[in-house]
């Protein structure tokens, strides 16, 4: 990378100065998300500091986010079936929560971007004052600990009320995680943003219908007289049946409930079901009008091409028919559309235009130069000419 | 503010003459929505006559506002419980008109823009004639008066029939002023417009049904046959039950039916019922469709960044790999393109060049003059020559 | 009008000859839906032939029109109940019938426009060749004769089966003069396009209601056992009840459906009334998602201009702050941007940029020239130069 | 077709050499889906071999098509109702699985267009190599060999499981020509995107209906308990009923469902169907989505003219009152505005802009040559001259 045709990365570096180092000019520190490669030499930070767009803290980070996945699901469920929360369940939360106490602990390793200089912060005293200042740190430790087991060990016997239960919520603020993922995804040019997008939906759409399903499931066996609840009105003695049936039917009147089918073989009975149920029908109208928004942005915006395309062949048909063009004439100026939206030279043009002169010069030099100088009519003509030539060469 | 430099004021002050004073230049009176302080200084209106715009009276329209929040949730809640309507809540409703009460008074000391000339008007007959003409004033005191109370202490006894409670949903007529200050706050740049539309859709939301469902409770009150009634049918002797039962009931119907979801528990039995209940679904579609429609609207808007620089990015990917460019100007493309879409600068120039040749001289005079003055080059040169000179550099 | 400004009217005169009089130019015939009074000197019809922009035939048109909505509600109605279309309904529509009777005739007398030469063809051969050679007449003889009252007289009896209830929705067929109506207006821009489309919509919504409803209860009164029907299955001899109960509930099932709520107190149950209600249903969806589209596309267009607005003031707020420039300066920028969306001038230039030279020129003649002429800097000047001089005014 | 006035095809000709022949230029090769007759003499393809766009062999390619509806409704419903697919339908089965096959060998006789190349490959060997490589040769013959006739041949006795209605579903596969069909029709202006997208929706969302009906049914007759199934608690003995009024029960349960009306006289009654039931709706909230988006994407798109041109008559009218210009100015402008939106002039400029040079030369030359060489003004000048000067008219 020749310095003197990059403005950009000087730019960036006349800021640093002092304590902190000039580890990543803002070109790689912006482009990992862009499918480029990031050279690890360019960049030494200080021992045991991590740099955030470091390869394997990235795979780290995805598997923490796998882990979400699972206490996203954990969490309600543990709510509404006590008797797992204290089974097979509380192991793996036990095992999940460890590894997110790990990346509390490593999280003071991980440089920072300085968002007004764009540089890399990798003086730990520094991490740890950002991380300990902000919401993160305290809402991290509490979405952590296993509250559940401390009580247990302390007082040596299980828990009676649900405080643990909703003590557990707090791990749903790990969600977090996956929202920046999807975030990050949207804007990375390697994935499909329709798929991402879509995929972002599912995912919010069933932690929906999961998280209703089991509080609609917590409600019903809270209620003093059982045959007076949505599901012991239809199944009796529902509370020692299996967990499977349980959540089946919490699932089954979510989603009905959800998709506004509303059979009606399940439904609210009394007053707590109905206001909760009213509260989850008005969230199922911002979110139908949400799900049905994105998916119109994103079909709207992936006919845009066919129509243009369309559009142009119909005005030169018309146009031809109109001043009865020969059929050669037509058929050059169609096939000339066509190869046009098939190497979508349209967008290009415009974006090129876009860039500043040093990048479209460098452009024309790697383009044209070497062809000039071997030319037979420019040998012996000086280099500075052949420069200034190439220079005036369109890049498009 | 040199006057030289700003054509606009002139041009409206140029208008302002015998009665009505200048006041306000146009850039004062269009501006507080946009985060700009006024120079309350600058306007000098008569005694006693208040600005529209002035800090205190803004502070009494917006608590305003909280009351009509109160009046619209009120207002349909005392026709359909008529319990209630005689108890605790006729003191506030009292109090509530109170407060109108004065604001109708007030209004006849507040200066008002002139359409045409966009200049405040302070003339206290002016302002009284605008207000009377229009069909504001009627409205207003119809929607302030407590026919009610105003009955009870001329005739001694409590009202039997439902006028009152019909009289009542005048004050709805206050709700304008909630749509005054949506319009108002759509355009204010300092707020956010996704919330802002937002929040409108779920208070025209909540509204809606909160209506539908007090008038369907009424209509079951009023039919002759209790049990042959949607709630009756349910709830036997539900006259005699708790408000809070029948609001419930009357609700959690409501948001069922807006929803689309309609278990059937709850539907309508008696013809009265079922042609509410028919008006109220055809109106849900089109709420339905008007919510979508914003949904998507809104959603919309947001993704054309995301759209035009994931476009950008993958233009000059495609034009790289074609014109197999290097590495390293490939990543500079890029990290312009991203540095761009960053700082907005795209739609910057656009909306730049719009502005007129004056004020676009300005900023060049103000970011550039000092500059090109102290330079060796120009040392000595005429101011003219400099002025002249920095004129013609490019704001952007 | 002076001619030498007009190069329109010229090109479409050039191709009036022989028996087609050169009645309307181009301009005269196209503009009345635009808000312009059309000059009636100006044409010289032959006589008893009518012009079809007339204002008596537009009158006519137009009542005609409400008799069509009439017809529209009453065909699949006396499908429904035929009690009442042998009873006070009957002589209604033999005078609706009456009325299109004549519109019939009335039709060979009006002149029509020429797609090709865009002139008004009057010769009443022509006129009736074009009617004759459409599928138009035999359908509008065909849905105006009264076949049941035609039967009743050539054979003395009331009819017994359908079949002229049948033979009465081919009424339905004066529905294509609603559709023109609409497409006229929506073009027309004296109407607010919103509510065009809206009326519109509510129209096709409350007509593909009341049909689904009348043609269900239709399939309830001829099954052959009452009680396995949707409305006998829970109204006993519902046959002999009041046609208003009878139409309350085909409406009531009939918006349940389409607003996909679906109680499930009326629902199909034998198997044509399922095949019927299938067919609906999924007519529906596509009626939802047409609602839907429309209502966005309505929503889209008409928050474009805030959006920009919104847009354009923030780049100037962030320009500002980032250059730093004075409060004046950024005071001005924001009253000029505001005035600018204020008075729409921004889409103004384009529009006046794709005039044609030869307008734009008489535009700036007629707004500048005279002011010219009086200066005192052009006193003795030839009117040559003036006229050229004022020609290369811009005209915004 | 002049070979100097046509650059493109001689670019592709360029590429052509060995063992590929150059049969096609781009433009025949690409035109015919845009409505062009292809000069089939152009093309010297190897003996027995044929082109992909050989009017015979799109004439078969259509109706397999049509035989590919078959399959789709035959296949689930075979599953559904064992007693058909061992009667009648297993004949036509055989039939439409015999057309296939033959489709497979005469797959391996059409010549392929070469992605990279954009030539016609007629080597057999190579489309051989082609057609195996892929994933598409396998499962054509797995998508038609009959497994069950097979089975029944080998071992002389009927299927008991459910296997081979399974394996039936295999022919599914075949639906890739189907959306094939669309994506061809989509782009071909000869049809009507709208038409062809509604066309497409409808197509996908009865297959969706049709395919969950079916395995509905499925999962009725497979439960042990005929009771508690879905259909069995409504109508007992249905296993023994008619497969009509098990297919209408079907249909009715699935069209219900997607609708989301949900009246709720039929509904999942065990677990299985219940778990189906979830995994239906909640596609069906994406198939709903994916509808009302593609809907409102053609709505927007269709009213974009409508808008343009209210827009611009809007702006001449508010344009024309504030400068008072005279009626005859105000009457020229709208006529302009409304030809020019009635002629679609606007986007045909655009589009013309685009081509290059060389083509726009050759419009210039065809149009105007001949008037320019006749003209007495050039009557003597040289050949050159003219083609020179006619270069330079615009063609619009």
């Amino acid at each position: 990378m020749s310095e003197t045709r990059s403005p950009l990365p000087l730019l960036f570096r006349r800021h640093s100065s002092g304590e902190m180092k000039n580890l990543a000019s803002v070109s790689s520190s912006l482009l990992p998300a862009f499918g480029t490669v990031v050279n690890e030499n360019y960049l030494q930070l200080k021992k045991y500091v991590i740099a955030p767009y470091d390869r394997r803290y990235r795979i780290w980070q995805t598997f923490l986010v796998v882990l979400v996945v699972y206490s996203a699901w954990a969490s309600p469920f543990e709510l509404a079936f006590r008797k797992v929360s204290t089974g097979p369940l509380m192991i793996m939360d036990l095992v999940v929560d460890g590894f997110f106490a790990v990346d509390i602990v490593l999280t003071f390793f991980v440089a920072y971007l300085d968002k007004s200089t764009y540089l890399l912060v990798d003086d730990r005293k520094k991490i740890a004052a950002r991380y300990l200042a902000k919401v993160w740190f305290p809402m991290d430790v509490a979405s952590t600990l296993p509250f559940q087991t401390i009580y247990r060990i302390f007082t040596g016997k299980r828990d009676k009320g649900d405080v643990f239960g909703f003590l557990n919520l707090l791990r749903l603020w790990r969600l977090r995680r996956v929202s920046e993922l999807f975030s990050r995804l949207e804007k990375d040019t390697r994935f499909s943003y329709f798929w991402t997008r879509c995929c972002k939906l599912i995912c919010v759409t069933l932690f929906a219908v999961h998280s209703a399903g089991c509080f609609y499931f917590w409600l019903a066996t809270h209620h003093k007289k059982a045959e007076n609840t949505w599901i012991g009105s239809q199944v009796s003695g529902f509370e020692d049946r299996s967990i499977w049936l349980g959540y089946t039917y919490s699932m089954y009147w979510s989603i009905v409930t959800l998709a506004t089918v509303g059979y009606g073989d399940l439904h609210a009975v009394n007053t707590g079901e109905k206001i909760f149920n009213m509260i989850y029908m008005l969230f199922n109208i911002g979110l139908t009008a949400y799900l049905i928004g994105n998916m119109t942005n994103l079909i709207v915006h992936s006919a845009i091409r066919t129509f243009a395309m369309r559009d142009a062949i119909n005005e030169i048909l018309r146009y031809a028919s109109k001043n009865r063009l020969p059929e050669g004439l037509k058929e050059q100026m169609l096939a000339h559309m066509q190869l046009k939206f098939k190497t979508a030279e349209l967008q290009q043009e415009e974006v090129l235009e876009d860039l500043p002169k040093a990048i479209r010069t460098s452009i024309a030099q790697h383009l044209f130069r070497n062809r000039v100088e071997n030319a037979y009519l420019f040998k012996g003509v000086s280099v500075d000419l052949i420069v200034q030539l190439v220079n005036h060469f369109p890049s498009t």
